[in-house]
């Protein structure tokens, strides 16, 4: 017996699986979810990932590791009856939806994931918040399963990790992480061409956004903040999708000396999301509560439904106010 | 007796010991070389890394890690009369420059690279061009060495393979690059300060001529090929050093379905040093060498003495004729 025991019977014990994860899909959400259907098919079952958003398109060529054109892995309304659920990477069932009531539908449901939850709506979970990505609990679960496994499985679990943990880079790089890397690269993975797809390959329309956001950005607070926006109209300009807005405060965060980072990007509604970041000991949660938004000390937002200038205004004006209550603190 | 039997015998035996690296120091070199320092003044030797040339901007941080005010690791001149030189992650006596004389002065000569070379300079050589860094084998040699591996130690190692292997992306990564990385963790690394130092942090001026280069960047070759350039009026005017245009190209490098990128950075004297790279089948090495330089299929390079606008227009011409040799091949 161990965390996995009743887990793998169930799974063992089940023909017909749905395997699940959050909307917003992001790499250790479709690797595990992937590692997982590989590795089920592989003991014989019928398995799908049921989705109801798109794989983002950095992540596109996962579907390369799909399956034949009459199989797929990723669907979008089930072929079969499924008698168990697996959710991956997802503790919270608001998290999938519309495909509630195939979930609920199912005889058993298990959840495996490694973010913080209160309570759990599975018959069996494994929820370890210390986990790097899920990819590394389903790697442990693979193995208890005993299916052997193969490059796709571990390109797959590749992908989850290094996602997870920014390419190596976060504060939740553990050991692990890189033990279990290590045991990947036994299966023959192509870790050039996946962190290259994942990290080095951009849009020709994204790079231009991303230069432009520099040409656009104001420097304030004595150098202390920069902050930069984006507004439809640009981004048409640019050919640039809304979805690529998701790095730009990240090229903003990068810049040295700065503490606070914001970045504005307009809803199609004509409203502007605002992401606040601060490298320092600026409380960045404040200066977005006092907008009527919120989030963590050192990563917030709010919804702006201001003119672009003012909205620029109002966020410039907090990060001063909140700037003047602490020393500098990253120089 | 293993390889490194010889080579820990001698440093034993010697009390006073000079480190050397080649110049244009990288996170490899410098980081092989403090650790060796490290663990040679724990062994009690005097030890010092004797320069030349200055600490690269990004790596600056790493003189924290230099010991004391009155002792500190790297020196331009020797302080003392060294009995063994130990030449890391360099194996041609030319990279030592200015440095050969202290060099040829030392009793015994090792060197510990992980370069292809002909020939050896040392007495005792370890040389293994399948390690991804010679900081791997500089942990190797420690634990022959048997001294007790601390955290500057760990962090200094734990650079030398992050920078060597692009953080872990580049096809030389291997698992033994994430296995010891693994066991560095267990110093309690501050992997996340190391590596947002490294990859995370732009000067001002860096990220707007990165901003600049797409903004002047042409498109050309029905879409296969992109150029830009920076000429030192530009430089003065964004504020950047010269030595910040070590990563344009690859900036150029990142956009997806681009076969050949090439960036023009004007010298101080007017002429313009030329980078090519290619992602697909075209060779950059035969639009080099027509323009007088040379280099490799995927990446090479010229200087050309000519007004900026000819020198754009023949290195275009000579991509385009290149790739006009061969189908698409990165889309």
């Amino acid at each position: 017996m161990n965390k996995w025991t009743d887990i793998a019977n169930c799974i063992k014990w089940s023909d017909r699986v749905v395997i699940m994860t959050h909307t917003n899909m992001d790499g250790d959400a479709i690797g595990s979810a992937l590692a997982l259907c590989h590795a089920l098919r592989r003991m014989g079952k019928r398995c799908v990932i049921l989705i109801e958003d798109d794989i983002p398109g950095y992540l596109k060529f996962m579907h390369d590791h799909s399956g034949h054109e009459g199989d797929p892995f990723f669907v979008r309304s089930m072929p079969f009856d499924p008698e168990l659920a697996l959710v991956v990477d997802c503790g919270d069932s608001g998290r999938i939806e519309k495909r509630l009531e195939v979930f609920q539908s199912c005889r058993t449901k298990i959840c495996v994931d490694h973010h913080m939850q209160v309570g759990s709506f599975a018959d069996h979970s494994v929820i370890d918040p210390k986990a790097s990505a899920t990819g590394l609990l389903v790697y442990e679960l693979i193995n208890e399963l005993g299916v052997e496994i193969d490059k796709e499985i571990a390109e797959d679990l590749y992908v989850a990790i290094l996602t997870d943990t920014g390419c190596f880079k976060y504060s939740n790089t553990t050991a692990e992480c890189h033990l279990v890397t290590a045991q990947l690269y036994a299966y023959g993975i192509d870790h050039e061409r996946l962190a290259t797809l994942i990290y080095d390959t951009l849009d020709m329309a994204q790079i231009k956004l991303e230069a432009a956001i520099v040409d656009w950005m104001e420097v304030f607070a004595d150098g202390r903040a920069v902050i930069s926006y984006v507004t439809q109209e640009k981004l048409r300009e640019l050919g640039a999708a809304y979805d690529m807005t998701g790095g730009c405060i990240d090229v903003l965060r990068k810049i040295s000396g700065v503490e606070v980072c914001a970045f504005l990007k307009e809803h199609e509604d004509g409203s502007f999301k605002l992401s606040l970041r601060s490298k320092g000991d600026a409380d960045v949660n404040r200066v977005a509560v006092k907008l009527g938004g919120g989030g963590h000390i050192k990563a917030s937002g709010a919804t702006l439904q201001l003119p672009l200038n003012e909205a620029l205004a109002r966020t410039k004006a907090g990060i001063e106010e909140e700037l003047a209550l602490s020393p500098v603190s990253c120089r």
